[in-house]
C-alpha cells in the first residue's frame, strides 16, 4: 500500500466507523426511546437521526455522485427545528434510509484515490477553489464524520 | 498543491477547526461554569476539558514528538470519572495546558507528508502494522478529531 492510499483509506476507515458507531445506537432504539431528548429540553434523538440521514444524503450530489435520493427529509431535519414537524418517519424508514443513503455513498467513494478526493466538490466556484484548494470532496468528508461524531456525543447523554 | 499535500492538509485542516471551537468554548468558561454538567448527572465541562488535554497530550508520543508535558493529568481525567478526585487544575491552568499542548502537537506534524502520516504509530507493534497498514499515524489524528467533536457536541448542550 503506497502512502497516498494509506491516508486516503484512513480517512474512508473513520468516516465508516462513525457511521456504525452511529448506525448501531440509533437502529438499536425503540420508537418510544427515540422520542426521548438527549438533555432536558433539547433535541430528541429521532431528530437527531433523521438530520444525519439528510445531511449525508445532501452529500451525494455535493461529491458529485448522483443526485439526492431523500431530499423531502430537509423540510422536517434540516430546515425546522425539532418538534416544528408534526410527521415523522418510522424507526423502520429511517433504518432503512441510513442504510440505503450511507451505501450509496459508499459504493460512490469506496474505491477513490487520493487524486479523486482532492478535487473540488460541487458547491465551490473554480475561482474559490483555485484560491482555496482545501475545499476539495476529502474536506467534506472530513467534515461530515466530525458532525456525526459530534452528534454521536450527544446522542450518548440520553437517559436509556 | 499536489493530491497528496491536498488531501494531508485537509486532516489537519479538520484538526485545527474542532480544535478551535472547543478551545474557544471552553476557554470562555468562567471556574463556575465550568462546574455545570452537560446534562443533569453527566460529566462536568471541566471534565471533559481536562479530558481532551490529557487525551492530546498522549499523542505526543504516540506520534513520535517526544514525551508527555502532562501526564499527571491522567489520574483526574483519563483514569478516574468525574467527580472522583477533588482537588482540579483552575481554569487558567487548563487554559495553558491546552494551548501548549495543542500548540506542541501543531509545531510537530503541520509540515508531516503522505509519507510522515502513513507510517505506524508507536502503539502498534511492527507484525500488527504490517497486517493493517490502517494503524497508522493519521488514523491517531482522525480518530482524536472525531473524540474532540465528539465531547463539543456534549459541551455545547451544558446550561449557559
Amino acid at each position: 500500500m503506497t502512502s497516498e492510499q494509506s491516508v486516503v483509506r484512513s480517512a474512508v476507515h473513520a468516516w465508516k466507523q462513525n457511521l456504525e458507531r452511529a448506525g448501531t445506537l440509533f437502529s438499536g432504539l425503540s420508537e418510544q426511546q427515540l422520542q426521548n431528548d438527549v438533555a432536558p429540553g433539547k433535541n430528541r434523538l429521532i431528530y437527531l437521526w433523521g438530520h444525519l440521514i439528510a445531511v449525508h444524503d445532501a452529500m451525494l450530489p455535493l461529491l458529485a455522485l448522483g443526485p439526492r435520493l431523500h431530499p423531502e427529509l430537509d423540510d422536517a431535519f434540516v430546515k425546522s427545528p425539532d418538534r416544528s414537524v408534526a410527521d415523522l418517519p418510522s424507526a423502520a424508514d429511517l433504518r432503512r434510509r441510513w442504510d440505503e443513503v450511507n451505501g450509496t455513498l459508499l459504493n460512490g467513494l469506496g474505491a477513490w484515490t487520493a487524486s479523486d478526493w482532492a478535487q473540488q466538490h460541487t458547491a465551490v466556484s473554480k475561482e474559490d477553489f483555485a484560491a482555496n484548494p482545501l475545499r476539495n470532496r476529502l474536506s467534506i468528508l472530513l467534515s461530515r464524520t466530525s458532525h456525526v461524531a459530534y452528534h454521536l456525543g450527544q446522542a450518548m447523554l440520553a437517559p436509556k
